[in-house]
């Protein structure tokens, strides 16, 4: 530091490129190079284009975030991390640049397939995973979009006006527990606007949240453009402006120096958490080093198995590979996969399974194949009349059809939302008259967010999400499909009747320069759950091709306040005849909230693979922190006593045990001012007593049967205004200080 | 006001006591009157309590709001408002504490007794009518309670927070109507804050909005007990402090001019303000004046006939007096009617018509009652065995059984909100009794609020929603049921399915200090019909005994912008064989919205009496204010340009005919700054070609097919900055600045 001219550490503060930090040549520092794609490396081939999109090296494309999540697997994803973390190596990429954890706020969000969920827990605990798994190998992530950046359009200038409470509850957990679980190298601001305030240059979510409240020590980098002013930028946190911005960010961290907007002393603070990542960094980028792309592929086998997700099921699967009986396999997406989303996350893959090779791999039995439709219609084009009579013929005397459908690759993308919850028609009239040509169908889907499926998922005997599942997600299909594996997705994201059923439908993607987060805390289930409204599939669903009992529930309370803790054990079997997962998931719904609570929200998970037969004991403990709520009137997190009913389960709606507990809460007692209700008053443990022998017989109108509910609905000091009320107004500020005070 | 000194001007500031203003003796300057009572008079007999609420001197209650505005029937309020003007007189009282015109935000707010609708445009038309009437006596009205005051709980401590447009376009369109249309001498600010602010001392609202934008030239007298610093109070506008506060408002007065905070010239303004409303008032305050009670009652009689809505009929009603069979009448209500809601509007009537009695007189038929349930059930109490069994014996052999069911009097009242939508469910189960012992069922409700029907209306032949409909609600009940009048109300109301299904559940009413309008545009049938939500009834819903039909529907758009307006014409004719009245809806569905509209909004209604067989031609002009939107861009009311859909029906689920309109909007054109989006920059009339041309080949990345519409959301100044772009950074504010000059 030291050593560093005020021009070089200026220089410092931002890329040298578009893809590398910034060195200094004199004094031997290097530069280190960041690439994207959290499920997969995207390092760019040759010279970048303007936007960094043009053609990347070869690397593993594992199951986008979308389908990482619908393992619920901790433990996979540290693993998927560590090979990530590997592949970087090979390629001397010092930083990931993901996770992302962005909330789902509305399915409509264009790059969901690059989020994990809609709970803050689920999608916490994985990314942490990952973020543990890509950096025991001495490789840095990038934890992104922080924050609040939960859609693509006009995400560069957009204001997401959220509550402070929501923000807390909803939009900052999963930041919040990845950094405190697993210390990212590095956090990504986002492009939009957090109530008004450039996310890249918001002091209070850069350093006060970030590192003053939870602790985070590593270095914050900006989106890709998203730096408005540098100096304001770099004052409120952002250490690292991406990529290179043509000596505009130098020119204004200068300009704030000059005027003594910014000091050297913030600027110091900058550059020394650069040269600290440069550190960090620096012993992993030596060259030469491999990965095994054969070893990489099988992990991105694994996790596409558990990815996917079986929505129904009446029995057609698993199907028999040495069955007798021709099998149909239809729609184009089997033989030219949709496997990841478009944009920044777009990986090259080392090798590309495709689910009608790897069916007529697996099986003795003849597979015929139509493709249906056509990869991208043209807006509102209808089915291909002579593709959908090619797959008729195929599906007739088939003794099953297995129908691949799913997104076409222009729907979901990094910069734009989609606008509707459907599939193409086409697909969906092909679904008919498959259905029409054969006794038993089922449908495998793709695509990087939930699709409406109201419509049409009972036509098929079986139906598959399959989200999108990476290179090796064809000859995972397979795998469930025959049933090599028992399928153990589970949902990480509702599936919704209808779009208009959706929590943010009317307040997504907002208007006029602002989105208001209408809907506050009830995203996802929580909106749902809390309005008993009906779900085509819920939160948590999945099906396997085994059952399991959940028994023996055991809750117990302990410790108060901040100290009390609940622990929760269970046992799980596996009652069917197949190996398979059960995801057991816990969720807690208060019984005597003095605010608005979620009818319920996900507190714990766990996953168990079980041999059919055995069992396992499930135990967890629920924290003070996992039962609260963060108040809006003591500004931090707080746990209210009373009542929690513990509801463990399969689903958020598939409950299969309940218990209520008592919890000791915090002594909770409200500030007083004069203009807090007389009921206020009278209820606290100090200024109650005092104030009822102050008033002696007119503590009557406050007790009135009639009349005294909307009385000490009243503030004290209007009522002291009232003719002959005996206590005076110029008496309560010193009464309420000495309540307060007394605390 | 020059003769005044500066004590008196203080004095005049603020009220005498409970119920009358200031006067100056020293001048013979008197005090008046004021009285609460928006649907008859409450003034209180000898000396009033602490609160105002002890027994008032005899008056007319009409239907309340709730009742009132199901009339659709502006020509009816006006004759109500000046009956209740004659009443004042007579009383010698000089303003009416009414009406309020809040939007019925949540069913649950245990004051929409009192409150006209869930749609200001019905709100507005109706009260400002009641207005015009009784101010046609020489009294004056109080426009109440301005603004946002949707709840009960915790009113006087809240802060609704509530963005612009939201107020704009639901919560403040009746206050604006009314005072634009009738100019009631006075407007009572709520207790709440708005977005923080005490509405009593809320400059933006009582000052710039009411005064400046709206015109209003009349006084601004607090909520009782609403003031909260009197010296904020003057500054804000709020004119007269009531009731008397003990000397605190004039000693704040005093502070806040001794500090400077305050100038004379504001008091001034004040009690100019006060002084012009007693020479307003006075001349109708000579003694001796009296009021015709038995043609008050007569008209209540024709404002409840008209105030019913009848939900269902299976054909059951109208009862025919002169037919054979017993008639059961059944419920404690028919004999004890509930017809008012409790709190500040408790009316003392002059008398009181019993629907019991009045079903007797008007029929040769024998009828027998049965009380069924008691009047006020504990909490969680279930059906009354005996009195079940005894209906059961009434209804047993009977023709019919007509029920009155309804929600107890203690469960609707200013001061608290109802936690559910349910009946007791006693009242629900011996509906099911009585239904096992009679064929024909008829039930009539007696309600403030919406009660929830989805669990026990099919078990009714019939069901009349009479809300609450004043002291001549029997006799009107009696005549609607035997057919004397057809039923013509409709609702002014949702009625919800469920609780979970309303727009504000989990966001009413608030916790914390705070209520969050989370629904923000989308109250009432603006949620329903947007979000596409099943309901039990829709708003504008109600049945006759006659038919009619909707036709030739002609839609025709002229003129340009603020200017624009549509003509719309129909013929209705009455199709059935009894007279009736129609109520003509018309709804606006804007097509090509550029930001979220609701699906359609309510933009005009006629109400019109038709003989059977006759038909009339009906035609509205809908003004740009009605199609237009409140824009956050420009901060007023705009007019887009593009199709909107008119549509003309009998409720907003009922539209018997729709034509598409072109309307020419205006010319809207964002103000451009450097951080505007690279797309609004190239969209600009002005700086769009003159971007173009600089930016030459570069212009080829915006127009991409693939990565353009990414490009364009990108702001103008961080693609500058983006190496070999050929604009310069520092010249984006002149270009801005000169493309904003050009419009």
């Amino acid at each position: 530091m030291a050593q560093l001219t005020l021009e070089e550490k200026v220089s410092l503060a931002s890329g040298s490129d578009f893809w590398h930090t910034q060195g200094v040549e004199r004094l031997g520092v290097p530069a280190v190079m960041v690439t994207d794609g959290p499920h997969g490396l995207r390092k760019q081939a040759g010279e970048s284009d303007h936007v960094g999109l043009n053609d990347s090296v070869p690397a593993t494309c594992f199951p986008p975030a979308a389908g990482l999540a619908s393992t619920w697997d901790a433990d996979l994803l540290r693993r998927v991390g560590a090979a990530l973390g590997d592949e970087c190596r090979a390629e001397q990429v010092a930083v990931l640049l993901g996770p992302g954890v962005n909330m789902k706020r509305s399915p409509l969000c264009g790059r969901n397939f690059e989020y994990f969920s809609e709970d803050p827990l689920l999608a916490g605990e994985l990314a942490a995973a990952l973020v543990q798994g890509v950096q025991s190998r001495g490789v840095g992530t990038s934890l992104k979009h922080f924050a609040a950046n939960n859609q693509e359009t006009e995400r560069m200038s957009i204001s997401a006006e959220v509550d402070e409470r929501t923000l807390r509850e909803i939009y900052l957990p999963a930041f919040e527990r990845v950094v405190t679980q697993a210390q990212p190298w590095t956090v990504m601001c986002s492009y939009n606007k957090v109530n008004g305030v450039y996310a890249s240059q918001d002091p209070w979510l850069l350093t006060q949240v970030l590192r003053e409240e939870w602790g985070f020590a590593g270095l914050v980098v900006s989106d890709w453009g998203a730096v408005d002013e540098r100096w304001r930028a770099v004052a409120a946190g952002l250490d690292l402006e991406m990529p290179a911005s043509g000596g505009s960010g130098d020119a204004s961290i200068r300009a704030g120096l000059d005027a003594g907007d910014l000091t050297e002393a913030e600027l110091d603070v900058v550059v020394r958490r650069n040269l600290e990542l440069l550190a960090k960094a620096l012993p992993a980028m030596a060259p030469g080093q491999t990965f095994d792309a054969d070893a990489h592929h099988a992990l991105a086998r694994e996790a596409a198995r558990e990815s996917a997700v079986l929505l129904t099921n009446d029995g057609v699967l698993p199907l028999d590979p040495s069955a007798g009986g021709r099998i149909a396999v239809i729609g184009e997406m089997a033989r030219n996969p949709r496997f990841q989303g478009a944009g920044s996350s777009q990986v090259n893959p080392t090798r590309l399974d495709d689910a009608l090779t790897a069916l007529r791999a697996g099986t003795s039995r003849e597979v015929v194949f139509a493709a249906g439709y056509v990869a991208e219609p043209a807006a509102g084009e209808g089915a291909d009349e002579a593709l959908v009579a090619e797959a008729v013929e195929a599906a007739r005397g088939a003794e099953v059809a297995v129908l691949f459908l799913g997104l076409p690759a222009s729907w979901e993308s990094e910069g734009y939302d989609r606008e509707h919850l459907d599939l193409p028609g086409g697909q969906v009239a092909l679904l008919e008259a498959v259905r029409g040509a054969c006794d038993r169908v089922v449908v495998v889907l793709s695509n990087g967010g939930a699709v409406a499926v109201d419509g049409w998922a009972h036509r098929a005997d079986a139906l598959l999400e399959g989200w999108l599942l990476g290179q090796a997600g064809g000859a995972a299909t397979a795998d469930l499909l025959y049933g090599v594996v028992s399928p153990s997705g589970r949902l990480a994201e509702t599936v919704p009747v209808r779009l208009e059923d959706t929590p943010a439908y009317g307040a997504f993607p907002g208007d006029s320069g602002v989105v208001r987060y209408r809907e506050g805390l009830l995203i996802g289930y929580r909106w749902y759950d809390t309005r008993r409204a009906p779900v085509s599939f819920p939160f948590g669903h999945g099906l396997t091709y085994t059952t399991f009992a959940h028994t023996d529930l055991a809750v117990r309370a302990t410790g108060a306040g901040q100290d009390a803790s609940v622990e929760v054990a269970l046992t799980v079997t596996n009652t069917g005849e197949r190996a398979g997962a059960e995801v057991v998931q816990v969720y807690a719904a208060p019984q005597d909230a003095g605010v608005v609570r979620p009818e319920q929200e996900l507190v714990g998970f766990t996953r168990v693979h079980l041999e059919p037969g055995a069992a396992q004991e499930v135990s967890l403990t629920l924290s003070a922190r996992d039962l609260g709520h963060w108040s809006e009137v003591h500004h931090r997190w707080v746990l209210e006593g009373g009542r929690y009913e513990v509801r463990v389960g399969a689903s958020s709606r598939d409950v299969r045990q309940r218990a209520v507990v008592d919890v000791e809460g915090e002594d909770l007692v409200p500030l007083l001012t004069p203009q807090s209700e007389a009921g206020t008053w009278l209820e606290h443990p100090v200024a109650g007593p005092d104030l009822r022998s102050r008033l002696g017989e007119a503590a009557a109108m406050l007790d009135d049967p009639q009349h005294g509910r909307m009385m000490r609905a009243i503030p004290l000091v209007r009522l002291t205004r009232f003719p002959g009320f005996p206590v005076d107004e110029g008496d309560l500020p010193a009464l309420a200080d000495a309540a307060n005070g007394s605390r």
